[in-house]
């Protein structure tokens, strides 16, 4: 077999057979195959696609090109959960927990990564003596345990997309959806989880930022987990403001800690009792959704699922008391009010410049090396559809710096406002199951 | 400028600024630009294509990154002319001297190159004694004074189009024809002439197998030389069979020969007499195309463009007597006839088969160090529109051996039979001027 005859038929809009994508995955992964034949290929499948079973092949691949985390040891039906990424995401804290407080276990493999705010282990370590990194045989016996253990993810997983990744970061072919499905379900299928359910973000603070193109994503992504015998349920669900009113680490921390107790902040209690709800189904904890919708509301309100939170932060050495008084947790030394220059109905909130404006305050990474402010955040005040008037405060920002003019700036720019009534966005699209 | 963007902004459709196919161009002759984003970028192209601005900075782009000839001490308007090559084809040898007759130089670089039968300058050396190296001050002597020199070609001309077409061989994107188009120009224009001529092959035994792609390929190439200040004339002629009844090295310079004393081998004459016609016209010798058909014609059949291929060949060390006596030229060990098994009229000649036969004898070179056997080759002896007995020899080999079976076997291969009636194929389909 010749890398550019796979090429020419892809090019030509066939279907590539099974052999031909095996072969470029692992001659590639071993050298063999160089990056200027990779980068032609991954062009010419942003413009002719992939079918299902190509896509579902590729994922394969890619997950044998490297280590599977095998989770075996955990007693019961292991849920994933993974979210394309939005501003604001802390529903991570708030699932975790409450599906545990069903019975159902979840290991969660996490990373760090480059963003506007820290990833899941980041904000995790505004918590004092929080340990993410445990050996494997902790990792288990903690869930087997506790339902739940957060670890950084180790092992050499997916390599195949992890060096694919970083050429068609560079050649202009990330944005080809079977590619980006291809990508995700390889990390998570080499995760080593029964079932998945995936949050598909849309909207201007989504990577997909329209309906179609964040359903397309779904579908691939439903269509490869099920392929390749894995329960996978995708929800699509908004990201045409920030999640909740927090971003930041610590207050995204806070927030998850007040809906676990039970507090009704819409769209984040609302998204995680759908995710949770979902998880659990696939889990055969609940016979169907109305059934476990109505245990997990009440798992909320009753504080099962904020103590099987405690749980876990006692069991990975963290500081549960700063949970339990929300006040010792990290505090910025400035409260920075960003008020409103005119008045009218909240129309637009700019979530990649909500997060750009948490990065200037400390919050995220713009580079591997730098360190995360856990304290420093946002506080939205006002969403979309809320009306203000001139001098209302639309963000607190918590800053180490008595004049963030920066961030200020970036919070000004991310908020559009309407003289007409503007109705609040739909926060959950759709749910995709095959 | 970021070579990504560049990428990104062609993938999306857009036509690239100047500065960006400079930067590129510039950039990836250099070495800063890597092969994996050089290819993405080709593939991006074969999808979206290149407007006439796009196609004509590229060529010009791809001239700069290397030397250009100096033909100014060459008194007169220089004509080159181009084949976009099939099987068969002997025209220049014809088109040289007949141009030379009308009074207009033609300085003539050729290559050697792998294929079916030699190159132009391959074929030459079937004349003893003829020498294609020379000084540049000799080469512009000999067309100031014969009004036609054919040499090897030197210099670095387009590196830049020599580095892109080797990447594009392995990554499945040498079939976009603006970079076909701007490949070949690309080398016309950095030898020197003041107009070009281009005989642009279509069908079975053509690079472009259909008269629509070779059209546009044709009006692409068209497009960039006006683009660039030469005049450019492209015809489109048929390669549905080879061209006349020689295919080898000796066989097709004395077919050429027999042109040149006023044989009337219908299409060899006519694509020779149109191409000249274009060329003598674009020099300015002519009037118009009918004026210069007809003194061509004269000279064909008064021997005076004979006389300039006589010239020619004296002037560069070659031993005339071989052509005026054909039979001095090399002359192959065995004749092998290849009989009907059937009756009826050719429909097909498949031109690459034949010209793989030519090349299973010696006539060609498979790779780089192959010796070329200028005595072997091909007579045609029926061509399409023939009636055949079944018996009838179809074409005689020229073989070193007694049965060449491949050949043989490729030839039977090549030609199909129709009950009914078959026109012969049009010759000249199109000239495009702009």
């Amino acid at each position: 077999m010749r890398m550019v005859d796979v090429i020419h038929n892809k090019r030509n809009g066939q279907a590539l057979t099974n052999e031909e994508i095996e072969f470029f995955v692992k001659g590639y992964t071993k050298g063999d195959i160089p990056d200027y034949q990779a980068s032609a290929l991954m062009m010419a499948i942003y413009f002719q696609g992939m079918n299902p079973r190509e896509t579902a092949v590729l994922t394969k691949a890619m997950v044998d090109s490297g280590e599977t985390i095998d989770l075996s040891g955990i007693q019961g039906h292991k849920v994933d959960k993974h979210s394309t990424g939005g501003v604001g995401d802390k529903i991570t804290f708030i699932v975790g927990p409450l599906v545990a407080s069903a019975g159902v276990p979840v290991a969660k493999m996490s990373g760090r990564g480059l963003g506007h705010t820290g990833g899941t282990l980041d904000k995790l370590e505004a918590i004092d003596g929080l340990q993410i990194e445990m050996s494997k045989e902790k990792f288990i016996n903690n869930v087997n345990k506790h339902k739940l253990a957060v670890a950084g993810q180790t092992g050499n997983l997916a390599p195949a997309d992890k060096k694919l990744y970083a050429l068609r970061d560079v050649t202009a072919t990330v944005e080809a959806i079977p590619l980006i499905a291809g990508s995700i379900m390889s990390k998570k299928l080499a995760s080593g989880a029964d079932s998945i359910v995936l949050d598909v973000k849309t909207g201007s603070g989504a990577f997909m930022k329209t309906l179609e193109d964040s359903e397309a994503l779904a579908k691939e992504m439903v269509a490869i987990g099920n392929n390749l015998g894995r329960k996978t349920v995708a929800i699509i669900s908004d990201m045409n403001q920030p999640l909740g009113f927090e971003v930041g680490n610590a207050n995204e921390i806070k927030e998850a800690v007040d809906i676990l107790q039970g507090a009704k902040v819409d769209d984040l209690r609302e998204l995680s009792l759908e995710i949770a709800s979902h998880m659990t189904v696939l889990a055969g904890a609940f016979s169907d959704y109305d059934e476990a919708r109505i245990t997990l509301e009440a798992n909320l309100d009753n504080g099962q699922a904020f103590e099987a939170f405690r749980q876990f932060i006692i069991a990975q050495g963290g500081d549960v008391s700063m949970i339990d008084d929300k006040t010792k947790l990290p505090q910025a030394k400035f409260h920075v009010d960003v008020t409103a220059d005119e008045e009218g109905f909240v129309a637009e909130i700019d979530a990649e410049s909500i997060g750009t404006a948490a990065m200037y305050l400390g919050a995220g990474r713009a580079t591997k090396e730098d360190e995360i402010n856990h304290a420093v955040g946002i506080t939205l005040k006002k969403k979309i559809g809320d009306t203000v008037q001139k001098g209302d405060v639309l963000v607190t920002l918590h800053a180490d710096s008595e004049s963030p003019e920066n961030s200020i700036k970036k919070v000004k720019q991310a908020y559009r406002f309407s003289s007409e009534h503007v109705d609040r966005p739909t926060l959950i699209h759709k749910v995709i199951r095959d």
